[in-house]
């Protein structure tokens, strides 16, 4: 496994592979690899001939507010685990090798980032998209890997991807749980472990959710007030947002008419925490 | 020389120089070819393995007010001095093509877009911006030429690419004159053989301003005062801007201090035309 700190040695590495007509593909992460990340590396290492790993904390996706500089860099664990997986390349950038200058040159994608984390985070997608498209430029991979816990953050690049048309496949992958239901997150280690018990009830609140609409409930407001004192029912749990949103634009719906995402975000503590699910109405056994 | 359409077959008909290692070299136009952009084909030809015109009236740069749908669209023309230059691909897509959908996601540069053009047109150089990496993305050149008569978007262009590592180098290329000095543009077709006559007041301007700073003058001012009579002794001449920027961010400067842009926009009756020089205190005989 080749670890790279630098650009244009990166290109250089990659270049023969995607001379030889070998698929390359890269699967974008901010390091502290869980479960999670890992299942997205051995999609990559199944589907494509050569993967990427790239590691990068991106200062502009962060608000001056929030964890950026406490955020878990444990890099030699993380090498390690990309070693154990067969990675080819990690490309693990410092902040000054990808922001040698300012940056000012933005991505925006307008109303899918208004709503959830757009919201709630102001910025952070356009640093998202931002430094999505330089790792897509540096690494220029056939299909990057994104996993579909940050739901909204898959939308917003698939929709980036297709307006702007870049030559790359976005891949989807499903949320890996602890085996209690919560979701794989790097930020689940700044939990104590009575937080951590109380961070179970997101998963709960879906679950509750998810019975709601396989039982017929359409009404997007109906199962959000049903869903909410299950968190509620926690001390330190204090809700960011629960939405139901449709499932291209992210906007709020009413009524589930069509595929619709139930997102939402929980302080426990100091460490904010994201879930999903999609409600399909569209699908047999939803 | 191929002509296509459609954004997929261009990318098939591509794919297999570049896998081959073919240089490729990429004119984005508007079509309405003037010897500007034949010679931006010329170098293109000269130093690329495999040449490719783009020919698209981008929607998305032109503000509602401007001269979207009367812009001139010789295509037949302009197919055929393609061909007489050795084209070997004319990308010529329709609206519906590049923006099959509302467009959402957006690239701005900021700073670099805040005057000259930037403050007349506000959203033209997004609209640039975003169709010229929509370009990239589906050309995937090697090198793009770009005309020095646009030199502000030269410059948001040069700096979308540095910010987000796109795998493209930016060529600039001169600003190629009628014998009587007048910039070639497509809209210098607009110009009644009046107008055209006091077209000629932008490059007197300039040409002015250049012997005062070779004279040793370095006051951005007084440069633009001196030179604004020479435009508004011409009866349907009206000054959009005069300005004196820098030629790294494009913000005005008082002082010529360092390498400037002598920038100035000017309505002929309905036609705005553009001109400008570079003002550099660091080269012997500027």
């Amino acid at each position: 496994m080749i670890i790279s700190t630098n650009i244009q040695q990166t290109r250089e590495i990659i270049s023969p592979y995607r001379s030889s007509g070998k698929t390359i593909g890269l699967v974008p992460t901010m390091g502290a690899l869980h479960e999670g990340h890992l299942s997205l590396i051995r999609w990559c290492r199944r589907e494509c001939d050569y993967t990427v790993v790239s590691i990068f904390v991106n200062p502009t996706q962060f608000a001056p507010s929030e964890d950026f500089a406490s955020y878990p860099r444990p890099i030699e664990a993380d090498y390690s685990a990309c070693r154990q997986l067969n990675v080819d390349l990690v490309f693990a950038p410092t902040a000054k090798e990808m922001y040698p200058g300012e940056n000012i040159t933005w991505i925006e994608v307008e109303k899918l980032s208004e709503h959830l984390c757009g919201a709630s985070r102001p910025g952070h997608f356009r640093g998202v998209c931002t430094i999505v498209a330089k790792l897509f430029h540096i690494i220029q991979p056939d299909i990057a890997y994104f996993g579909q816990k940050d739901a909204q953050q898959l939308a917003v690049i698939s929709r980036m991807v297709a307006d702007l048309n870049f030559p790359v496949q976005i891949r989807p992958c499903p949320t890996v749980r602890e085996p209690d239901g919560l979701a794989m997150s790097s930020r689940n280690r700044y939990l104590t472990p009575k937080q951590r018990q109380q961070g179970l009830c997101l998963g709960q609140a879906l679950q509750q959710a998810s019975r709601l609409f396989a039982a017929g409930q359409r009404d997007s407001h109906v199962i959000i007030e049903q869903i909410r004192p299950i968190i509620e029912n926690h001390p330190e749990a204090q809700i960011d947002y629960i939405s139901i949103v449709d499932n291209e634009l992210c906007q709020p719906i009413t009524v589930i008419d069509r595929p619709a995402l139930l997102a939402l975000a929980v302080r426990i503590g100091q460490t904010r925490l994201i879930d999903n699910i999609v409600l399909d109405p569209t699908e047999q056994n939803s």
